[in-house]
C-alpha cells in the first residue's frame, strides 16, 4: 500500500509499504482523511524532533525513521483482531494516536497517562500511521463516531481534542470570558471549542485573514488586531473593566504572553497551549500580586469522547477549517509547501491517502 | 499613647500621639502583641514602598508618612462603636489588616477582595498600626479567639493566614506531598499549615537553624540541604519515583524556582508565595510538557477563621516561632537588626506596645 514515510529533515518519500500485521486487541482501519499537522512540518523543517532518527529506535515502539507520517486521521474499519468487542467492521471511527507502555493506567479515570515517561505519538515515532491507505491500531485508541459527521471533518477531532483538554485545563466555565492570542490552526480550534462551550471569545491576532475566518466560521466574539488597538485595553472594555476570566497562549511568542498576564483578571488562568523553544522571562511580581495561574497543556487525556460529542451535537462545525483537499503523491508539494508560504490562508489541509475521497 | 512611626527609609521613630477616635462600626482594640514581618524591614532598608510616601496619600485611607508600623498583632477589645454586635469587651481578637474600598464585596463568599484596586494594608498605608498601644479598627477585619489560645502565639495568626490562603491556593489534599522551598517564617508556617492538614512536608533550605527549626517544630518531614544533595532526585526517592504534588517557592530565588518546576510531578503544582523583584526566566516547553501550573498567592481572602480554627484545635503549635519578645522603644536595636543580621536564629520577634506582657 500507498504511505508517505519520513525519512530525515527534508525527506519525505511516498513509497509502497507492507500493510501491518493484525494482532489480537486490535483493529485495521481504512483511512479516510488526514490532516498535516504544525507537528509534521516541524518534522519536515527542523527534525526529526518526536521522529526516532535512524538507528534510535523509540524505546516503546521499538521503531526509527523511516516510519510513517499522519496521526489527524479518520477512517473506517474494515478488519478485527481476536478479542475486540467493542468495534464492528464498517465503524466510522477517529484515532487517539498515543504511543504509551502497557503498564501505564491509561483508563477512563486516569488525567495523566499523556505524561507518562516516552510518550510519543503514532504517525511520529512508529506503529503506522494516517499518511497510509491502512493502519492497525489497538482497539484501547481507537473512538467510534456517529456516521452523520463527514469524515473529512472528524479528520480534524485529533487536533479538536488538542483543543478541548487546553480548554478543561483553564477552568472555563459558560458565561465567562476568554482570550485567545494567536488563530493559527489550534487557536481557531481553542476558540471553537470556547464558543461551543457558551464562553465569550476574543481573538488577538496579527493577520486579517486569519481574524477574517475566525469572525466568519462564528467562533470569536470579537477579534482584535494588536499591531492596531490596545488589546488589554479593548479586553476590559469588553468585560466591565474587569479583565477575561482566562487566556490561551497560542503563539510562542514573548509579547502575547506578556499581553495575556495583562489582560486576565485578578486570579485569571493563563494556558500555554503552544510549543516554546526558547525560555520565557517572566514577571513573577505581577504573578504574586494578582495571583495569576500560568497552566501548561500537551496532547489529550480522555478528551476524545466528549469533544466527539461536541461536533456530533453539532455545536462545533468543523468544515470552515478544512481549507484544501489533497492526494498522497502531493503531500510535500500541495500540502506542505503550502501550509509554510501561505500559512495565513490554509487552516487545514487533508489528504486522501486511498485518493478515493477526491 | 506610645507609636512606632515610619517617616522614612532608615527612619521610624517612637513617639507620643494621639489614640484614634471611635468611630460607629469600629472597635478598639489593646494591642497585646505585634510581630515583625519581612515587608516592615523591606520598608525600613528600602521604602517607602507599601507605606505612601510623605505627600502622597494613599487614595483610600487618605494618608501619608509618618504613619504607625504593625500589621501582625492580637489584642483585647476596650471599647465598642456604635451598632457593632458581634464583639465585647474583653474579647481576644486577631486583625486581618485591610483597607480596601467600602464599594467592593468583602462578604464571605468573596475569592478576590484582597486584589481589589488600591488594596492596602493597616499598618503599613495608615489606619494605625500595631505597633501602638491600641488601634480602632472596622469590626469586619476583627477575628475573635478562643482565649485558651495565648495572645503572643496569636500575633502570629496574620502570617499563618498567608501560608494558610497559599497552601489553599495549591490544591493540595491530605495524604498527598509538598516541597517547601525556603525556610524562613512564611516557608516555616506553610510548612505548618501542611503539616496541619495532612500532607507529607519536605523543606528545602540551605541554613542548617532553618532545617533544624522546621524538625524541631514537628512541621517538616524531610529537611534537605540543596548545597549537599540532589533535591529533585531526594523528592523523587521519597514519593515513589513520582515527585511531589505541590510546591511552594518561598525565596524569591531562581534556582529555587527551577528546582521545584523538576521536583513535582506532571500536572503538579508550583505556588509562588515570595515577592520578586525581578524578572524570571521560565522554562515554558517544561510547562507545556508536563502540564505544570504556577500559580501567583498574595495575603489571605476570608482565610482567617479557618486559619484560626487550626490554631485552636491545637493542630498548629505557633510557639516554637516565637524567638525574642522586645519592647516598643527597643524595636529599631533589638527588633529589625536582629531579623536583618541574625536572620537564620530570628523567626519571629514580638513587640510589646504597651510593655505589659515583657
Amino acid at each position: 500500500m500507498k504511505a508517505a514515510r519520513y525519512y530525515d529533515r527534508g525527506d519525505i518519500r511516498i513509497e509502497n509499504i507492507e500493510p501491518q500485521a493484525l494482532e489480537a486487541g486490535t483493529v485495521r482501519v481504512d483511512v479516510a482523511w488526514t490532516g498535516i499537522c504544525g507537528t509534521d512540518l516541524h518534522e519536515y523543517l527542523d527534525g526529526p524532533i518526536f521522529v526516532p532518527a535512524h538507528g534510535h529506535p523509540h524505546p516503546i515502539s521499538g521503531e526509527d525513521a523511516p516510519i510513517t507520517l499522519g496521526h489527524e486521521f479518520s477512517g473506517v474499519v474494515s478488519e478485527l483482531g481476536e478479542g475486540v468487542t467493542d468495534l464492528a467492521v464498517g465503524d466510522h471511527v477517529v484515532i487517539e494516536p498515543y504511543i504509551i507502555r502497557d503498564s501505564v493506567d491509561t483508563g477512563p479515570e486516569s488525567k495523566d497517562y499523556h505524561l507518562s515517561p516516552d510518550m510519543n505519538f503514532i504517525g511520529l515515532a512508529g506503529r503506522g500511521g494516517g499518511l497510509s491507505e491502512n493502519i492497525v491500531v489497538k482497539s484501547r485508541w481507537v473512538h467510534k463516531i456517529d456516521k452523520a459527521v463527514p469524515l473529512d471533518e472528524a479528520a480534524l477531532i485529533e487536533p479538536l481534542s488538542v483543543a478541548y483538554h487546553a480548554v478543561q485545563r483553564s477552568g472555563v466555565v459558560a458565561g465567562q470570558t476568554a482570550v485567545v492570542g494567536g488563530a493559527g490552526p489550534i487557536g481557531q480550534l481553542t476558540a471553537a471549542v470556547l464558543h461551543a462551550l457558551g464562553v465569550k471569545v476574543i481573538i488577538s491576532e496579527l493577520s486579517p485573514l486569519r481574524r477574517q475566518k475566525a469572525l466568519d466560521a462564528g467562533v470569536a466574539d470579537v477579534a482584535l488586531n494588536p499591531a492596531e488597538v490596545d488589546v488589554v485595553a479593548e479586553v476590559k472594555k469588553l468585560t466591565d473593566g474587569k479583565g477575561a476570566d482566562v487566556a490561551f497562549e497560542c503563539t510562542s511568542v514573548q509579547v502575547v504572553f506578556d499581553t495575556l498576564m495583562d489582560a486576565v483578571r485578578p486570579t485569571g488562568v493563563i494556558v500555554v497551549v503552544s510549543i516554546w523553544g526558547k525560555p520565557a522571562t517572566f514577571d513573577m511580581h505581577k504573578l504574586v500580586m494578582r495571583e495569576l495561574d500560568v497552566r501548561g497543556t500537551i496532547g489529550y487525556v480522555n478528551s476524545h469522547p466528549d469533544t466527539i460529542a461536541l461536533v456530533e451535537s453539532g455545536k462545533i462545525d468543523l468544515k470552515p477549517f478544512i481549507t484544501g483537499k489533497i492526494a498522497l503523491e502531493d503531500l510535500v508539494d500541495k500540502g506542505f509547501d503550502t501550509l509554510i508560504n501561505h500559512n495565513e490562508t490554509a487552516v487545514k489541509i487533508l489528504v486522501s491517502p486511498s485518493g478515493k475521497g477526491l
